[in-house]
């Protein structure tokens, strides 16, 4: 997804450092990712968060997890952010990221974070992208790297090849599925649903008709 | 599934017991099955055979393999045998086992058996009947037993709980997924369409408009 450029989005990130933080000092905060929260409790981190709804609605229902959602793009960083910091009471436990999740482990350290997320991520369908894929195995080994052992990892989309890509991409890594894990029609699991927290392409593409795919698995 | 009780299935079976072999016989074939095949060539395996028509289809397909369909009702594999006795010109390459799947690893030795094909198995949905399920762990053991390393697993199912929980199960146990082996929407995927043999249930339930789901890995 490519949002339109928003021209006021880097004059704001500028006067917002204090809630999204750059690479720079995402590098530098390597293992002190708590002393910026409000309260030390687990950090969970959603790659690819878009316009923030998903990592904000987690936020407001979880207080007592610290919430980052990382953006590579500038205006959806910004968008999701403006929408945390104005639309909602300013949440202690959320901060983002304008960074790129093929940096993640330059950003924390080993069990820094508890779980990590990833919401309809751009598919990359031609077999030649295999490596941009946020589930091909570089960036597994990157989730693995700051994760704890049983650290988990949390997958939603609607794109069919992603998800059957990903199943492989996840077994041979060797990232242990969780016995109800997996959905292959979400919206159609009553018991899975009670604690969801849509995104914005899961609300528009569940809307259209579309299955939406989900699975839970963990590192060794 | 069950088939309504055929009458004439016990002496049928009876009468032609070089094309279905019972338990005991297959208890004795054991490392030997090369024997009873005209050529010597590898041998495949479906597991829950039905009414024969994959079997069949696939033995016609593929005359440089050997194929034995194994299933656990009488009247089932009364019918697959006689369609395939008169229906079809009696195949060289094909036999049935009147036996249960969960005694694989008594009828073969390791590496006799060169692939194994499970085709919409019966669901067991109830948690509590989980051991019942043909992708169950103590099953793939057993099919592990008798397969060569590397040797391949296909599942076919319309069932969507049960292919779930396989992918659990197939994952957590350590059989190797295939970068191309998973499809959740079979008769949607032109590519591999090409050489797919159709099953009974998968017929009838893709005509009804439900997903066919497939899965290809191997053993270690
Ligand atoms: C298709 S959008 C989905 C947005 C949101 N998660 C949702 O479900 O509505 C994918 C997002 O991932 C971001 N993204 C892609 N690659 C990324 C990377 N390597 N690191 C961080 N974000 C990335 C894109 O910029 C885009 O905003
Ligand atoms: C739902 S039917 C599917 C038949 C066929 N494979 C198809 O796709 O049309 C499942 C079949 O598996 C057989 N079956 C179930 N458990 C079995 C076992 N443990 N060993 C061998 N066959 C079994 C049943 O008797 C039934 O004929």
């Amino acid at each position: 997804m490519r949002l339109r450029n928003k021209k006021w989005a880097s004059g704001w990130l500028a006067e917002h450092n204090d809630l999204v933080i750059d690479q720079e000092r995402a590098t530098g905060l390597q293992g002190n990712w708590q002393t910026i929260f409000e309260k030390t409790q687990p950090i969970h981190v959603e790659i690819g968060t878009g316009k923030g709804q998903f990592i904000i609605g987690m936020a407001k229902k979880y207080p007592e997890i610290n919430f980052i959602g990382m953006e590579i793009q500038e205006s959806a960083v910004a968008v999701a952010a403006r929408k945390a910091a104005e639309d909602e009471a300013v949440l202690p436990n959320l901060k983002f990221i304008f960074g790129d999740g093929a940096g993640v482990e330059t950003y924390f350290t080993k069990g820094e974070v508890a779980k990590i997320f990833l919401n309809f991520s751009d598919p990359w369908p031609k077999s030649r992208h295999e490596t941009r894929r946020l589930t091909y195995k570089t960036f597994l080994e990157g989730y693995q790297s700051v994760l704890p052992a049983g650290g988990e990892l949390e997958f939603k989309t609607d794109n069919r090849g992603l998800f059957e890509y990903s199943l492989y991409s996840f077994a041979n890594f060797g990232i242990k599925f969780d016995p109800a894990g997996i959905s292959l029609d979400l919206h159609n699991d009553a018991y899975k649903m009670v604690d969801n927290v849509a995104t914005e392409y899961e609300e528009k593409f569940s809307a259209q008709g579309f299955l939406i795919y989900k699975f839970v698995g963990s590192f060794e």
